[in-house]
């Protein structure tokens, strides 16, 4: 079965925007191809190295909202990127062979300088799409889910592997890009939901913290009153509406705000109720997560134990290629 | 007891400039000091990385060499760099807060790439002052032995390692040079003894081999016969003489070469009689190894464990300040 890899920063407590545009689309995934997914920690540390104490309680956050969220431990692998040392190995012997005018051009490297300051432009950070590469080839991933912005970082990874391969003997897949348009979920100020803009709806918010946040979501501000008619197509409640209603029902609720028959409290109000329905499970479970936090650490524990012993695997076939076993 | 790390690439058999310019200094500082001496494999892929198969034979030579010439396993900690995959670890980690400018800046970098061409220019190369800092404070070295040259690599290390303490706190003593005068021995062609000048005379040559380049090797151009007064102080086979001789026997052979009472051939036959008595054990320990390799290689597990149960330690602490653990 041809093997999938993909992987997230630990970003801390993740909202529906990571729901619908990442951990549904994994929960897909896992059913359909051989799953890697793996928190990035390492990655995390390459702009967070000032204050990396905050990197660990983000870790559990994310990995309990994965979990809750629809990743299955026991249908994929599901590890943290540390807890593969053998990864840093890769990465070294990798970095041997990576021309560093490679690492340079990355468009990724240079935002991010310009964006952040200085303080980024380490040694380490610089180097961040080999590790990238590692992390995909380190499983022999043949697929890797991305975006249209993401696929320059492949193209990357994938000169490596074919450098690697024509050097030492074919090793390593050369990943292939599995293009995924990612949901692009707005926050309840309009704009793309961002844990930066402070707009967004967490999976672990308390209902009431969640009923507050949809009454000061942004709609139409041409609907003033209830016989206002609405534009849906700008609001984000509707947006909302369409990720837990039938297309049927949406259909409805569209026709209803343009006439006038809606108004946005009752269409916040019904899509409160809507949204909590669908969110409690995924709470009930993360509760359950919180209370018990190592039923967390054991799944990493135990998906950290599957991924290093293919990694290890791999590690022994490239120090054999490269004789240096 | 202070720790002192020195390492050196597996570059194959040692010579004579290899014996008096460094085996000997660390056979005298693994009396002195908690000895820590790595061969750096993984620095070796830096510029071998397109024919990496020649590095495993040259990790022996090396390795049997340096016991054979006074290297002792039970006063030190000997051992290859690449047993000890935890230094990987650290490397990536302290990659995360080296600056890209204070790697750019080395001048071996540059030199280097101007010397071997752009293939030389990857990534893990242009790092190997990180590496080389981590293989120091992977073992919380206190002293570096070091010739003047190798000052600035030494700064370096010694900025990271300020840069890392005051991040997170102190971890690491800053290593201190041991200023080294490492001994220039001249090759047979009166240039400085380098394999790749071909005029070397190593450890492990043949007595056969070793009498045809002392026949060989250059001397006083201006001393054509027996009679003719010499000049030994740009003769080298005068400095070999020094090597294995007294003082008091040095200005006899001096003052009977200016005097025209030592001719060379006399000269070259006694240094010979006397280079391979001085050799005869060197070699014999070193047959002793060629015959029975696995020696060597239990040598070196048993080293890289020692090394490894260290630098365990350090990467726990590392992780525990940088609370990642």
């Amino acid at each position: 079965m041809a093997r999938i890899l993909s992987g997230m920063r630990p970003t801390g407590k993740l909202h529906l925007g990571h729901l619908f545009g990442a951990i549904q689309n994994w929960a897909k995934l896992q059913e359909e191809y051989e799953s890697f997914f793996m928190v990035a920690d390492w990655h995390a540390l390459s702009t967070r190295y000032m204050h990396p104490e905050t990197i660990k309680q983000d870790i559990f956050e994310v990995i309990a909202d994965y979990i809750s969220g629809g990743i299955d431990p026991e249908k994929c692998t599901f590890y943290l990127q540390s807890h593969v040392p053998e990864i840093a190995q890769l990465h070294l012997l990798v970095s041997m062979i990576t021309p560093v005018s490679w690492v340079e051009r990355s468009p990724t490297y240079k935002d991010q300088v310009s964006a952040l300051g200085q303080d980024v432009a380490t040694y380490g950070f610089m180097g961040y799409p080999i590790l990238m590469t590692c992390d995909i080839i380190c499983v022999k991933g043949n697929f890797v889910p991305v975006g249209q912005d993401q696929l320059p970082h492949l193209e990357l990874a994938r000169e490596i592997v074919r450098r690697f391969n024509r050097l030492y003997g074919d090793v390593f897949p050369e990943p292939q890009p599995k293009l995924t348009k990612y949901a692009l979920v707005p926050g309840i100020d309009g704009r793309k939901m961002s844990k930066s803009y402070n707009n967004s709806i967490y999976l672990s918010d308390d209902p009431n913290v969640i009923w507050k946040k949809i009454k000061k979501t942004t709609t139409d501000p041409q609907k003033i009153y209830k016989g206002d008619p609405g534009h849906p197509d700008i609001c984000p409640i509707f947006y909302y509406q369409k990720l837990f209603n039938t297309e049927e029902k949406c259909n409805c609720i569209d026709q209803n705000c343009k006439s006038g028959a809606l108004g946005c409290a009752a269409d916040k109000k019904e899509l409160y109720e809507k949204m909590m329905v669908f969110l409690k499970p995924i709470q009930e479970k993360r509760k359950e997560l919180e209370d018990n936090p190592q039923i967390v650490y054991d799944l990493l524990e135990r998906g950290g134990e599957k991924a290093r012993a293919i990694v290890k695997e791999t590690l022994k076939e490239v120090k054999h290629v490269m004789k240096l076993d």
